[in-house]
């Protein structure tokens, strides 16, 4: 411990600066280097942080040389705020806060008022000229020294605080209902019974020397490092039990000594819109605490932000002046002031502030300040500006931007206060996972062929069933490859079982659309086409909202609003230059891209989502899933017919059918990606999931393929498995049945040979799915390879292209030296890997791992951040292992988690080349990308 | 390469010897051994495998240096015979064959008789002064010089040998129809018409220069080692291409020369039992193919052997003597050296050897001397039986069983006369697996609840649907934890879906029970009570056989006979010294419980499965399943209650009610296992397994609950998952419902304290499964230590106990530093970690795998033998992790992999402590970790 214990700070000279945070905890550090700014901030000094340590390691006793030094300072506060502790003409008043290096809101313990007692009562009563306000103060102080020194809290959690019950007697008894009716008389009376009952319950006295009063105050903020709630919050923030707190000691200044006394919080900037502009709330003759308790109706700082909170409140300009002035109305001089010092911080800290002022007596000081909260919409507007400014550079603004964020930028959103209403009436339905963020609002719909047909007959004009039909809601237990095109026909997607990378998250996020999965509370029959929550049921054709970015799903209509960069760059029904948030915008990716060495793919299956993910910046796409074609238009009967064939020969006859229709798809796709790398992976899913289940639907196939009914469910019988997820899927399919490899692989290549034809440059990627033993990929590989070469040379294209798989099972990691052997590239597919990894199937997640949230055993959903000790383990062998046989082999990511910023941080380090995420998550992980590129 | 490129060997002395495999190949290593033991070998000599490699670098020449040397040999060899190469009074004829260092059998080519030519044919008819005789060599030399030196293959697949048809349409213009009809002219014409045949087919004359014709057969047989056969045999084998073949070539003698000429093979012992008795073939004036190829009758060698061969083929002594006669009748002299020739062999070669002998005009000549083929049931009579005779030490007996073959020896055989009689009479019904060895005979039943009844009338000496039921074969598509009762009650287990993992077998192996598995021919009809195979009907109640170390099914009935083994250790019907069978077992194993450092211990859930794996030597239980317990008797229905209760105080009384029973069932267990550990593993199958799924019993327990059908079905259907693998289960439910874990701790704990104060010794381990995550087993563990505690401090016993958990996950595995923190133990359940390192579950394996197998993708069942890059890869970073945090943790494996030999070699090197397998493994898991001790 160094011999300086206690640090000054008051006029206009500290001894401490903004960066001994680790000394003086950041609250003393910021006080100090405001007055050091030259700022009004109350004298007062910190006790360092090593004083707590050696306070715990010394049996909770101060070092001897403290008191010395808190004297000299105390000495030191009295001479500059002009006033005596203790005195009884004009005492000086402290408060007693503590103050870690890190910020832990709320958790530790605070007295104000200190240095009251009976006899520097009376020098306060002269100095404000107000005895009421006088003996509040000291029955406020002596409250919360009972509390937090002398331990008077409730004994039982029914308890009332003790001090509050006899608060609550005296205005009973003085027969009035608001706390400032109270006389100066009866809370005189209170200071004596509040006295009373600290000597009753403790035995003790409260003590009337003011230095005994900050000793204990100063060992209760101490002591209180240690309480369960700071424990506890130390523990989730992983911040060292060894840091200890300092105690900030601190001249009182009052804000509610009359009508030239008032308190205030502002932020230099819209803490939810990031707009330049001072943002604050004041009261006239208040202390800090009412401004955020909201019991009383805060005044806006600044003229403008008065008169338009007037406006939406719809109070008239004539009633606004009277009775809510601005700060800038009714203290001119103050305003001033605090423009120049609000103006003076952000500089100085290159970051919105979110400071607190009090005016005492028309006297303005500063009491904290410190980098304030805003939303995500704020942060990336602020940064951009910020940078515009000249306050900071490009990589500070890229790193404070939360990569998620983005997504707010993108998403339509419902009008708050229209939701808010809806929710105030009673129409809340029920809450999921908010898996699919934005706004969707339309009428409900219970399975995807009804969405489907309904959405052609609205986009055809038609009425359905008597109604005009806009928007709509498809509601599903859970989803599957085959409800596909009913989600793209649907505008939200409700399920009711499923986690954040279910199927239907999974698709909604690639599709864009907004979605709230696993809402367990709705019971769902689809036979009656309705679902009920208690007592409430929605039927078909009821209108519903669903907020994806809160999971709510609220009855009935609410507005949404696309937002501004999709209306900019996706749908292109905005200009450019018409959207200063679209600016901002290109302008920080464009910053990211600059600093980033990760590329960024996207997932798609579709020329439209190519397009998307190319306005959003995608490099490529690193995964297109094949078996999302075989679901469109008459497609499905063609597939249906070669998993149904009773021989190779009848597969084959219906793979010939659907080789045109696959070659154009990726014709469409190549021609979108004209000049990027296209990933193509093989068929993955079980067979089982393209064909009908329930007796009507096969009853239906039977006929069209001339079948008895009874033979075709007992095939479809005979395709079902225990396990689909560990069954007959992924390169098992294209081994046992390598005819449906080759059709895809012609597909792939004609598609190609037609678009170089074209003056298209294609350069697939043919991804073999599910590979765990290097010689599934090489059987794939000669199938893939013999067409490609038979392409070739028939057509005479010269077209590259490579063969590769993904790594999405342990055994594929561990032994990825092998694999890499016939691999050109690896692509982790992180979704499998982390279920086979951790053995847990997403499908049926539901019913053990919210408990598990509750029990704190996983850190984080790993389906959503990349489990980096156990699947991001595997991860770095297979790309160590893969290197190791083939230095140059392209790794790359292509499961969700490509785009979650936690995880492409995991994938920078690791060593991939690239990530690959859905459309709409493209910008999020450019933006991870670069801030890893910081970082690492 | 060496100087020396040819080895003689001949009369008294070789050059080479049996330690020259590298150079010599191991027939010519062989054959030098026996000169030098002074065994009558025809002369001869070996040109190196250095020569081959070099012929293969220097573009398919031979060395400068060889033919100097290869004259040379020739000369000493003519001087040692007594005959002149080419010669035309007394020809040397010469045999060219391959002989690499590694067996390779059939592989390459040879070539007979080289060194006949129109001129040395005059002098082979001299010699043998029979001229049918030799034109019969002459055209054999041809035709085989002609087919493997001048490439007269049949052109296609579907084309005859063209010396084939040659010879036909000779024997059909002569009017004969056997090969020995034809004479002495008709087979010289064919002698000149196969030369014609070659010349008009390559255009080239056939050789008439013996050292031309030297030179070709020594470079076909070279050429042969790069032949298609050979390249795949050599990759299967892991036989490096660059070792290369030795060719040898040797002086002809001929068997067939006339009737004081002979040619036969012997085995030193009986290599189908072990037998210590001479045991061989023989056929006067035959050459050795005829012995083989069975176109005649072979005769015996010994007289005993004769007269037993005689008796069971129904033959009289008269007849016998007269037709058949021993070697040791007809030729006494040769018989006796042939005698001491054997006992050499074997006494030198310390094992039983396969010889190939041929007498030439009353002189005995060995041809050949390997060690013999034999079953494992002869490998471990032979291996016993040599360490008394003082041959081998014990650990050479013990690396020369095959431990798989113990099993052998505990199985219940099939007589394998009456199963020939019934598949020759088209009764093999199909094949499947070879799922759980042994033979099994018995009346079909379908369902395992009729098999308990059926069972329970039978032990009653009731008829059941008026027939006197015995033995039952138990017939299911698949099989699950419900119908382990009637699995018990049946002897055999055929099921049409599965692996040779598959539950049906998992448990029939360790209930000793016979399975065939994975049948996939059998369309089973448990509506109908029949099962179909193409137009065979099967129908409850007919006798069918199953065979569990073939897989054949087989329609009626085939009696079976008990093993020895099993009637003296377990059954205990027969006095251990009745059986020499049981005391060599004994023997054996005790031989390897010296030498091996890993414990076996066994996975066993009931009393009398402890009392049988006691008896094979177990030292602990390794893994008992409390599933198991939860079918017996009643207590389904008590299982029920509990899973369907509505909220924890309605489980916690149905758990009430299980305690006892599972107390007493621990109580049992403890018992038979004192002093010696028990592992228990917590619940683990998802609950969905233990409730009805049809309509009918649905409807039932609804009934016998007192709720409405429907919502009870509507329970058990939200209880289904779609990848129960995958899903609620393991450590996961107790985590959930920690009222289960709780009562199986307390099941378990007062067991504990119930036999401590009987006076017996308990070891309890509590097994969580499933762990995936550290904090997952300190919720279990602390759920187990409170109880366990309480327990303790209320019983006032002492008993010590071990939490521990399965690593089975490869997130379990990754991250078993952590997870060591809070394991006294770890055991490695190998099954599932298989399936999710490989992403495949068993249940559904059955529609690729096979195919797997067919494509060589798979070196091995992985679920059988441990795969060692991935899932053995994963167990050794579960070692070293957890023995960096805890260097005494206790590590066992408990999957199936435990009683695999391959899989027990692995676990020795592995470092772990013990293996656990099913009883009736037991034994064969102490000889594995016998031979991995003697190996490592």
């Amino acid at each position: 411990m160094a011999d300086k214990l206690v640090y000054y700070f008051g006029g206009q000279k500290a001894e401490g600066t903004a960066g001994m945070k680790n000394l003086l905890g950041g609250k003393g550090a910021n006080l100090a280097e405001m007055i050091n700014l030259g700022i009004p901030v109350p004298a007062g000094f910190t006790i360092t942080t090593e004083v707590c340590t050696a306070y715990y390691e010394n049996e909770e006793k101060f070092p001897e040389e403290l008191e010395a030094q808190v004297r000299e300072a105390i000495a030191r506060v009295e001479a500059e705020m002009g006033s005596v502790f203790g005195d009884n003409t004009d005492p000086l008043l402290l408060s007693v806060r503590s103050g870690a290096r890190a910020s832990m809101p709320g958790m530790m313990d605070t007295v104000l008022n200190l240095g009251l007692n009976d006899e520097s009562l009376k020098g306060l009563i002269a100095r404000s000229e107000d005895r009421r306000f006088a003996y509040d103060c000291y029955r406020r102080f002596i409250a919360m020294y009972g509390d937090v020194v002398m331990g008077m809290k409730p004994e039982s959690k029914i308890e009332h605080d003790p001090f509050e019950v006899l608060y609550e007697a005296k205005k009973q008894a003085s027969g009035v209902e608001l706390d400032h009716e109270l006389s100066a008389d009866a809370l005189a009376e209170l200071v004596v019974e509040y006295k009373d009952a600290i000597r009753k319950r403790t035995g003790q006295e409260f003590p009337e020397d003011p230095y005994a009063q900050l000793w204990g105050a100063v060992g209760a903020v101490f002591s209180s490092w240690h309480n369960d709630r700071a424990v506890k919050y130390r523990e989730m923030n992983d911040i060292p039990a060894d840091w200890g707190t300092a105690v900030n000691v601190q001249a009182m200044v009052y804000g509610n000594m009359g009508s030239n006394c008032a308190t205030g919080v502002a932020f230099t900037r819209d803490p939810a819109t990031g707009e330049r502009r001072f943002f604050g709330e004041y009261l006239v003759n208040a202390q800090g605490e009412d401004v955020v308790a909201g019991t009383r109706t805060p005044q806006q700082v600044t003229l403008v932000g008065s008169r338009l909170w007037a406006e939406s409140a719809g109070i008239s300009e004539e009633e606004r002046a009277k009775r809510y002035p601005s700060l800038e109305e009714l203290m001119p001089e103050v305003y001033e002031q605090l423009e120049g010092f609000y103006q003076t911080l952000e500089t100085h800290y290159r970051d919105m502030q979110d400071i607190e002022f009090t005016v005492q007596n028309g006297r303005l000081w500063m009491l904290q300040t410190r980098n304030g909260k805003r939303t995500a919409f704020a942060a990336f507007r602020i940064a951009v500006e910020m940078v515009e400014e000249g306050l900071i550079d490009k990589n500070t603004a890229l790193m404070r931007v939360p990569p998620d964020g983005l997504n707010q930028l993108l998403q339509p959103v419902f009008d708050s206060e229209d939701k808010q209403r809806a929710i105030d009436k009673g129409r809340l339905l029920a809450k999921g996972l908010n898996a699919g963020p934005g706004a969707a609002c339309g009428r409900v719909v219970f399975n995807a062929e009804d969405a489907e047909a309904w959405k052609k007959a609205a986009d055809r004009g038609e009425k359905v069933v008597g109604v005009k039909w806009d928007n709509l809601i498809l509601v599903r237990v859970e989803t599957s490859p085959e409800d596909i095109r009913g989600m793209d026909a649907a505008d939200g997607i409700l399920t009711a079982r499923g986690g954040m990378t279910s199927h239907a998250a999974l698709v909604a996020r690639q599709m864009g659309k907004v979605c709230v999965a696993g809402c367990g509370a709705l019971q769902i029959d689809y036979s009656r086409r309705e679902m009920r929550v208690g007592d409430k049921v929605v039927r078909q054709g009821d209108f519903l909202s669903i907020d994806g970015t809160t999971g709510e799903v609220i009855l009935g209509a609410i507005e949404t609003l696309p937002s501004e960069v999709v209306q900019v760059l996706v749908e292109k029904t905005a200009p450019p230059e018409s959207s200063e948030v679209y600016q901002r915008f290109e302008m920080l990716l464009s910053w990211a891209d600059e600093v980033r060495r990760l590329k960024v793919r996207t997932n798609a299956d579709q020329p439209d989502q190519c397009v998307t993910a190319r306005a959003f910046g995608a490099q490529g796409i690193g995964l297109c899933r094949t078996e999302h074609m075989f679901f469109e238009g008459d497609r499905i009967d063609t597939v249906r017919e070669m998993i149904l064939a009773e021989d190779q020969a009848g597969r084959e006859r219906a793979l010939a059918k659907l080789l045109p229709m696959q070659q154009s798809d990726f014709e469409g796709i190549f021609a979108e990606m004209d000049g990027l790398p296209v990933t193509i992976r093989t068929l993955d899913p079980p067979l089982h999931e393209f064909l009908p289940h329930t007796d009507k639907e096969i009853k239906a196939l039977a006929t069209q393929l001339g079948l008895p009914p009874k033979q075709l469910r007992e095939k479809v019988d005979s395709l079902h498995e225990t396990n689909p997820m560990l069954g007959h899927r992924g390169c098992r399919l294209g081994i046992v049945f390598p005819e449906i490899t080759a059709m895809q692989a012609r597909a792939i290549f004609e598609a190609a040979a037609a678009c170089e034809a074209r003056g298209i440059q294609v350069l697939p990627e043919v991804m073999i799915p599910l590979v765990g033993h290097v010689k599934e990929l090489s059987n794939q590989r000669a199938v893939v390879e013999k067409v490609a070469e038979e392409v070739k040379g028939r057509t005479g294209t010269k077209f590259d292209y490579l063969i590769g798989t993904m790594i999405e099972l342990p055994r594929a990691a561990l032994t990825a030296d092998e694999i890499a052997r016939e691999a050109d590239f690896f692509s982790f597919g992180t979704n499998d890997l982390t279920q086979t990894t951790y053995g847990i199937s997403r499908d049926d997640m539901n019913r053990f791992v919210p408990i598990y949230g509750d029990l704190k055993i996983y850190d984080h959903d790993p389906f959503q951040t990349i489990d980096a000790a156990g699947v991001g383990r595997l991860v770095e062998i297979g790309v160590e292992k893969g290197k190791a046989t083939r230095p140059d082999i392209k790794v790359g990511i292509c499961g969700e988690h490509g785009g979650d910023p936690a995880s492409v941080v995991f994938c920078h380090r690791a060593g991939l080349h690239y990530v690959s995420c859905s459309p709409f998550r493209v910008p999020i992980a450019r933006l991870a990308a670069a801030q890893a590129a910081l970082e690492g």
